[in-house]
């Protein structure tokens, strides 16, 4: 086994593997996974622009070598976009990178030695700590509230594990649908800037807002060029086309186009081009507020199922927007991960807290995802994890 | 400047950079880059398929997620054209990739580690040179000449570094247009399994051949399960589309796909359906043989302006096919990296035979790319270029 680098000891490569094959089985009802719902994939638009752009007379052009920053009439677009959430662009860069999932690579790429700190919320993103275990750097967990990260958990974690970088989901996070505060943003910004630590702030959920107020991004409000903004049309046009765009400071994007330049050299240009050209059309914003209502239907229908058949002791957040409700069997000792395949068995699936935390722990959390199941499937399925759990704590209590 | 990785200080992103941007001013005529001829872009095939392929009821799955290992229809295809060169998928595992970049990348990233060697022909594919660079490895150097590798000189090195990998492009070389021959090919295979060393052998030109025999690949010779083959529709189909496939033993192309879902998680799904559905249709071979006159007889072109206006001096590859031809001042002291900004004044770009090389050297070869330009223009710029070498030539014999 020495033949392979040692990153691989960290890389097992289970946890959303295994998700995306139960997703595959037709009997199952899957919270688990985080699709867009497939009904808001503009499908017929899609269609038009690409056969339009493939029949203009420069349309080869987009079949040959592009550059590494991205496509010219893309990375144009991308000021105004992300302009909607206080972002300014004029000083930094831009780079058009191939899904979100990219951006965090390219970042870690240009910041992370072996043995390196990554201070995290605890629970975030799963593949964001993949990502880390790839660049063999160590995930810390750092607390947090209903309205953000404990900044003086945030504060001592820094001086004590000197951290690289700090990954941040602000708005609707993954796992928990949570969202930081106006407040706790300042102060992060602030705080991030007094120690020169860089931030990462993965931003594809923010337009799945359907109750609350709109919030600017973490990196509006940055005292410093410390922060990395870092979004994806995956959630809002087509995860499939595998397009989003980061934005930072013009030092930082140069070296993670120079890291692009050796990994994909740049984006699938056509895919470039059709959301371009999406975003020219002025369909973005129509489309996305045509969805919010479908996702907010989906997320009531699994909120008030969760309230009729999951055990009372299922804590869970209640989120504004984004694609997940997240959950604690408070007083419990479950071991959900454990408890998967079991659930699996009566066609339903969630996807265990555990694989979200940098340190363990969580072993009695479940992410449910709405957005991809249709409400009558949210409420069959709900209802058979409900009864499952409950069949599961009322053994635990009879026995202990 | 400690914040960053250590590996950006290896990583300046120069070369091909400023080569993409050498070739965006009109007034050059450009031998410096590799793209494949703009006529040979299937763009009204492509048009034709995506517009169908997002017209079908199924449509909306090409724009939702899919999974890593790629896109079923499009990995089932795969056999069958590697078939062509003596490849056996039968026991290994298939991969698609987002461009024969990516292949390399995720090899490295599985087996590489800060400090470890990889032998590569000399000279031998630059961007290739700067993806080990990322890892922090140490590329070396084999001697190679007319027919492949020298043998003992790939033995003399394993022995001597004990390389994690070797990297070869055996079938018209990027940067000198050469291919191994069969003996050659046997000769590594057996050596490297002897060795028990791993061998990645980068394919993306066996298709473009215009004349000689058609040649196996190293792989279809391979004596264990150490050779991962990396294949490419860029050359052959479109370049911005950025699909690639990677072929290897079952394990190996598994930690791949593990590397590649931390990267970009899959690549670009309508990306993978028009290639696929472009060879379910047939036009990959035909498109290709239509290609072949016109780079052979651009090939030819290069080859008789070179005679008419480059200096004797100039010794250069003759090649069956791909896109390049490699060659060197004999006898003269020229640093061609230099000059470079002189040849550029007078509206004609080459890349520096420097920027190949592992170990530094060949500051007096030049590669020329003939697959760009037309004729005419080719006929041109070579003219530029040999008048401006002749007058180099000239004043350093005249002044040494």
């Amino acid at each position: 086994m020495k033949v392979y680098s040692t990153r691989m000891a960290n890389l097992n490569g289970t946890a959303t593997r295994e998700i995306f094959k139960l997703l595959s089985r037709p009997e199952i009802i899957s919270f688990a996974g985080g699709l867009p719902a497939t009904e808001a994939l503009p499908v017929a638009a899609v269609g038009d622009i690409a056969a339009e752009l493939l029949s203009r007379p420069d349309a080869y052009s987009l079949l040959q070598y592009g550059t590494t920053e991205g496509y010219v009439p893309l990375l144009n677009r991308i000021p105004e976009l992300v302009g909607e959430f206080g972002i300014k662009c004029e000083n930094g860069g831009t780079l058009v990178i191939s899904g979100g999932q990219q951006g965090i690579d390219l970042v870690c790429k240009v910041f992370l030695n072996a043995g390196d700190t990554v201070l995290v919320e605890d629970p975030t993103y799963l593949a964001a700590l993949q990502i880390f275990n790839s660049y063999e750097a160590k995930a810390v967990g750092v607390r947090a509230g209903e309205d953000g990260l404990d900044i003086s958990d945030l504060e001592n974690k820094i001086v004590e594990f000197k951290p690289k970088l700090i990954y941040l989901v602000p708005t609707f996070s993954n796992p928990t649908g949570k969202t930081y505060s106006e407040s706790n943003r300042k102060e992060i910004a602030a705080l991030t800037a007094k120690y020169g630590v860089y931030v990462v702030e993965d931003d594809p959920y923010a337009r799945l807002r359907f109750s609350g107020d709109k919030i600017n991004a973490l990196y509006s409000y940055a005292k410093a060029d410390n922060i990395i903004y870092i979004t994806s049309f995956s959630k809002i046009l087509s995860p499939g086309l595998r397009v989003g765009a980061a934005v930072g400071s013009a030092e930082i994007i140069r070296k993670m186009a120079i890291c692009k330049q050796g990994t994909d050299l740049h984006t699938s240009l056509l895919a470039q081009a059709i959301t371009a050209e999406y975003l020219k059309r002025g369909l973005l914003v129509p489309a996305v507020q045509k969805s919010l209502p479908l996702y907010k239907s989906r997320k009531d229908a699994m909120m008030s199922a969760i309230d009729k058949y999951m055990p009372s002791e299922y804590e869970h957040t209640k989120p504004d927007g984004g694609l997940f409700i997240w959950g604690e069997f408070k007083g419990c000792k479950l071991d959900t991960a454990k408890l998967l395949g079991k659930a699996v068995e009566r066609n339903v699936a969630y996807i265990q807290g555990s694989v979200f935390y940098a340190d363990g722990g969580g072993s009695n959390t479940i992410r449910l995802n709405y957005s991809n199941a249709s409400e009558l499937n949210i409420e069959k399925g709900i209802k058979s994890l409900g009864e499952f759990f409950k069949e599961i704590i009322y053994k635990e209590k009879k026995n202990g």
